[in-house]
């Protein structure tokens, strides 16, 4: 999307691909809203270790970052013998894949880029099969991310009032994002309307990257404290939700987001505003039956105990907000029912969570 | 309530009165969680500063502040002359009750203690009477918060898990607290609970005020993001909701609390967890009828926006979290609709909303 620049407008991909450096492009999202950098990652060590120390993060990102990463790494072997290229390769896939382990989206990626490759009878071919099949799976997670706001844009209204919670936004994916695609596409197609960004403690997302995602689209936004969502719906001040998902389970409709969506779901139930939830077909759990056996990660205490910002001075800093000595319980994830959410916008069409297809 | 102050564990109350001195003795709240320290205000500009200033903060706090500063200005006056006393105390009067303009405890207080002091024929008299009133005040307070605790400690059952939003605790009161009685004294007859506090954001009274109680009186807490509570309620791991509440329209059962109190009433409903608010008299509203006629302070945009709290070596600041230009929406309190309250701890028994008597 764009970003101002030193006074210009200029358009980025979260993840990109420099051909001729044989370089991964990301943004720096660490430095995110204080400081816009995008940095070079010269080898798929440093790619790897992008998507580890979270210089990149979102499933469709660390996805493509990795695709990216894996032809980067097949490009960089100088030989021509195919065996010792297979071994190369299964380092720097073994290299990659492990540097989120949890996340399958990497994995899916990999695995994709070495089926592409397979069909090539020489080093070279392979080479070249592999930053085909990389810029193919960005391409297409962009292409996605389109149809998904493309779809869901007439949701948005003149004069509407949308909350979304945490960033399923560009910087989560290669670009356009989930949940903010039908806020860029409506933007795009002249409508005028306000999103009210959940600040998603502890990690503050939605106040530090969804804010500055939609400041530097021109998209007119206020910060929330996630506890002010109710209060705002009870006065008729919100319209409709959008929000993303890591996990929609396809035989029953449940939705895994981040920790808070469930309220909002729940609040926006009660006040009969409409609750969508955005989806690339990534997300989608073919397999699990029972929500309850959905793992949820228990996060750091210090995301909960305190908060990342900035200094007056600018310097980026760690703060100690609770009481010390006092522990924290950090779920990072919930889980919304079914019944709560009105519709599921997916690349294939805007669904309820009882239409999802039940198979692949 | 207890502190452990260099290795001993001392009894406080929030406010207190040295004759001796004629100091209104405080704690310092603006330290904490961070630091622990009384200090002795020596006249009553200092004392309606430290209301002003929120070194005591909490409706029953500054009332009892109030009570004290208007004895303390009294017996400050040197002359025998009472039309020049009456001069001075309407002075001493006006000062401590702009201080927290909006806030209707200290106005009561003030007005109580200067009409304890009209039946002295002379200054000498009516500074006797002013100190007597300020501290029959004080002790109300306490005792008030001590019946609350009484009638709803059996609602605190052995190994259950109750879940408290913001601080109504004894640093907001005399001593003792609202929310909290109940909880210290289900601790006192010897039961095993945990609590759970909402980090209560965008202050954070939660986080900082009540764990520091929690964890001087010893009962076993955790601090949670505002996010969390539905999905732990949904996992079956809240037992009970105990809230304070700055005003309970007497006449509808609607309660009007901290930001963020809705949204737990509205899961604690959803997942038929009890919801109970504990109400102090001076909480009592017997006048208005309709809550939407509740005017709804909005707080500066700087709370949202980011956050208080120590960096590793101790100091205290304040950091931005959100993106630099993005604006904040700051509503400082919510109304709950009576459908959603189990019961309110009132000093003269726990009632229902609809219970409630409609005039004084």
């Amino acid at each position: 999307m764009n970003v101002m620049v030193r006074g210009k407008l200029r358009h980025f991909r979260t993840v990109d691909f420099d051909a001729a450096g044989n370089a991964v492009v990301l943004i720096e999202q660490r430095l995110l809203p204080h400081r816009f950098q995008r940095v070079w990652m010269g080898n798929y060590q440093e790619t790897a270790s992008a998507i580890r120390d979270m210089v990149v993060r979102g499933a469709g990102a660390i996805g493509a970052t990795a695709a990216y990463g894996l032809a980067q790494g097949a490009r960089a072997f100088p030989g021509k013998g195919l065996p010792s290229f297979e071994r190369h390769l299964d380092r720097v896939h073994q290299v990659l894949a492990s540097a989120r382990p949890t996340a399958v989206d990497p994995v899916n990626a990999l695995v994709e880029v070495r089926k592409a490759m397979s069909g090539g009878r020489t080093v070279e071919r392979q080479q070249e099969l592999a930053l085909e099949a990389a810029f193919e799976f960005g391409d297409r997670n962009v292409d996605e991310c389109r149809t998904i706001g493309r779809l869901g844009a007439h949701l948005i209204g003149n004069g509407m009032t949308v909350l979304t919670h945490c960033n399923a936004g560009w910087l989560a994916f290669v670009d356009v994002g989930t949940a903010t695609a039908p806020i860029y596409q409506a933007r795009q197609e002249g409508r005028d309307f306000t999103v009210l960004c959940d600040e998603t403690r502890p990690r503050c997302q939605g106040a530090t990257l969804t804010a500055w995602e939609l400041a530097q689209q021109g998209v007119r936004h206020a910060v929330i404290a996630d506890n002010a969502a109710g209060a705002l719906m009870q006065q008729g001040r919100v319209d409709l939700v959008i929000v993303g998902t890591d996990r929609v389970l396809a035989r029953t409709g449940h939705v895994v987001n981040k920790i808070g969506t469930y309220t909002k779901a729940v609040l926006a139930h009660r006040h009969g505003v409409p609750f969508y939830v955005a989806a690339p077909v990534s997300t989608l759990d073919w397999t699990t039956q029972d929500w309850r056996a959905i793992p949820i990660e228990e996060r750091s205490q210090d995301e909960v105990l305190g908060a990342w910002g900035a200094t007056p001075g600018g310097r980026s800093r760690y703060i100690r907000i609770a009481n010390p000595g006092s522990p924290a319980l950090n779920p990072g994830f919930d889980v919304t029912p079914p019944e709560l959410v009105t519709g599921i916008i997916t690349p294939a069409g805007i669904l309820k969570p009882s239409e999802l297809p039940h198979t692949k």
